[in-house]
């Protein structure tokens, strides 16, 4: 990986302020509005069927997060990315909880399936989830090792190929190690740190800066992806650095903000921990 | 009250990581949480009628929080509490305002009264309001004091006991005092800082945790409810000693978190201050 | 300006508590409660139509804001608005989005014509929308310049003041240079700092602060409502001259608050920069 990449792909969400229209849970939309405007980017929330074809219209990406769906805000996503689509906006989704109900597994499947996704960024229970369901659709059946280890990387690795030619989207799956991967092309990142998991939304964040990412490098997807991803395990690096023996998740979810919207191209060349696979 | 037991109630949390259903409010959600997960649970929110169902299945407890209900999430909880109610999983309800509006007060006895309800925490107000509907509904009238003093703590552990049996649930009534009842038994709890009233969503917060401890200690629910309410009053002694003069809510409310988080069973034993009654 | 009357709208605020009834969106909706809480009132957030009536009726203010707006919390506004109409309480539209899509555009529009709004708060953009729509639907035609600037003050103030004789309310207009507008004056607030539009909510939460300020100032809206927006610009100096190296839009957003929950009328008095217009 080129790292002087990352860092142009950092500064041009800097310099490019792109705006998101994020259709998202509400258990962390505040924080993923806070996370877009800490990379750089600017977010608006909209997921009523009637205004999201006009607010998708004045932006340049789409996140639709499944977290806290109902029918209202699925009838939303459609509308939107339909129109998103259309525009040829960045379409990332996030595939929250597909696998732990049926509505869920059947929303993410029905929006890879018919509309223009860009990425999918999800663990790998929720991916494997997403592949599934295309196997059902598509006829194709993948069963890969739920969680990303040293020792299946390789196995990973040519899952996440397969599913992003098949879905023809970037697919990143993340987790202890994370995993960015198109048709012919793969990448483990090992930034991060445990303490992510001790916060919600560090993940919807990551959706959310991704999309920003994808839209302010529109020639690399690719590696927008890989660049937010090691962006945002690196700052939650930054922010367990920062932590004093009295401060528990309320300040690490503060210094994690604070670390992405400090964040530098340097800061993210010298950090970011990628390796082809 | 053995504290030795209180300490133990706090370990199964952290061990057993308890999965937590929660159909609550959009105000304080992401506050909800981060409080499980700092306590050592873990969160997941749904409140579609077309998604609790399959969700709630994969959790040991929910949380029924009627701030900011909507006749969907009215549906949800339905739904979800009678699916949680067959599968014999701990339900803690949250009346939040009820008696504030026929809504709120209408949604609290009805779900107190078709569903196999846990734990109830409320303050006064509230928890007199589900007792003045028990009563309409099954013939009893009760009016206590609507705060909990020095003065009336013998009448209102009277009261919380009598509506305990006949609720068939613990009862908590949190305040300046907190007072947890069971049938036979009450206790007053002295822990806790006013400033929690200048954040919203203590309670909520609170409500939440103490899901966790029931679904981690289901055979002793009133000990793990005064467990979860001493240890959150204890937090909030521990966040107020950090203040600095600069600090205000906003601090407040992150060193909360961080308290949750780190508070240790010997730490819960050393600080509670726990009355029979 | 009376620099005292500043101080006596704070003060008025801390010692009466205003309850103020929100129906605001989901993103920032933790922060207006917090925010509200912070300067002295107390939220309630409701948003379904059959709840609102009630719930409003033992506010003493209403906030109407129409991001993430759908069409139940638009019938929510609808049936809420009316009741606070009937009861005199004082309701503050904010605009979220108006001019962004055509729902909210119409909605703000609706909700400016059919209900007795005491101050509306938005950015240029907004207030100008607004303002286009009182021309579609009331024949006035009003053009200005989107940013008020040092070189169209004197013409911003006549828009404003021309747009509030209107609406029969005041007008706000925030931004690098503020504007608060009665039929018959106008002032200029040059307090606030950059850094609050890394933060998403801020003016959401002024939004709810102002309401809580009306409510307690009935004979003075006006001058409550510049004492709102002063004193929230302040907070953000406040909260900026806080910042630490490594501090970025996490801590901001705690140090808001911070600021906010700890101004005193001296402190509004002293650093309030005020100009009339």
């Amino acid at each position: 990986m080129d790292m002087a990449e990352l860092g142009r792909a950092l500064d041009n969400v800097r310099t490019t302020v792109p705006l998101v229209h994020c259709i998202t849970n509400y258990v962390t939309v505040n924080d993923c509005a806070n996370a877009l405007l800490a990379c750089g980017g600017s977010p608006i929330m909209s997921d009523e069927p009637d205004d999201v074809e006009d607010i998708t219209s004045i932006c340049g990406g789409l996140v639709l997060n499944i977290g806290t769906l109902n029918q209202r805000s699925i009838e939303g996503m459609r509308v939107a990315g339909k129109r998103a689509g259309e525009l040829g906006h960045a379409i990332v989704l996030d595939p929250v909880g597909a696998g732990a109900s049926k509505l869920r597994t059947d929303t993410a499947a029905e929006l890879i399936d018919t509309l223009p996704v860009t990425v999918v960024r999800g663990n790998m229970s929720e991916i494997k989830t997403i592949a599934g369901s295309a196997a059902a659709t598509r006829g194709v059946d993948v069963n890969p090792d739920d969680a990303v280890t040293e020792d299946n990387l390789a196995a990973s690795a040519d899952f996440a190929r397969s599913l992003a030619a098949k879905l023809g989207a970037v697919v990143a799956i993340t987790g202890a190690i994370d995993i960015v991967a198109s048709a012919d092309r793969a990448v483990a990142i090992r930034n991060g740190v445990a303490t992510m998991g001790k916060i919600t939304g560090t993940g919807c964040m990551l959706t959310c800066v991704a999309a920003a990412y994808a839209v302010a490098n529109p020639d690399d997807v690719f590696g927008a992806t890989v660049a937010a991803i090691a962006g945002h395990g690196l700052a939650g690096e930054v922010a367990a650095a920062r932590m004093a023996p009295a401060d528990g998740n309320g300040s690490f979810r503060t210094y994690l903000l604070d670390a992405i919207c400090n964040m530098s191209a340097d800061q993210l060349m010298a950090g970011a921990k990628i390796e082809e696979l």
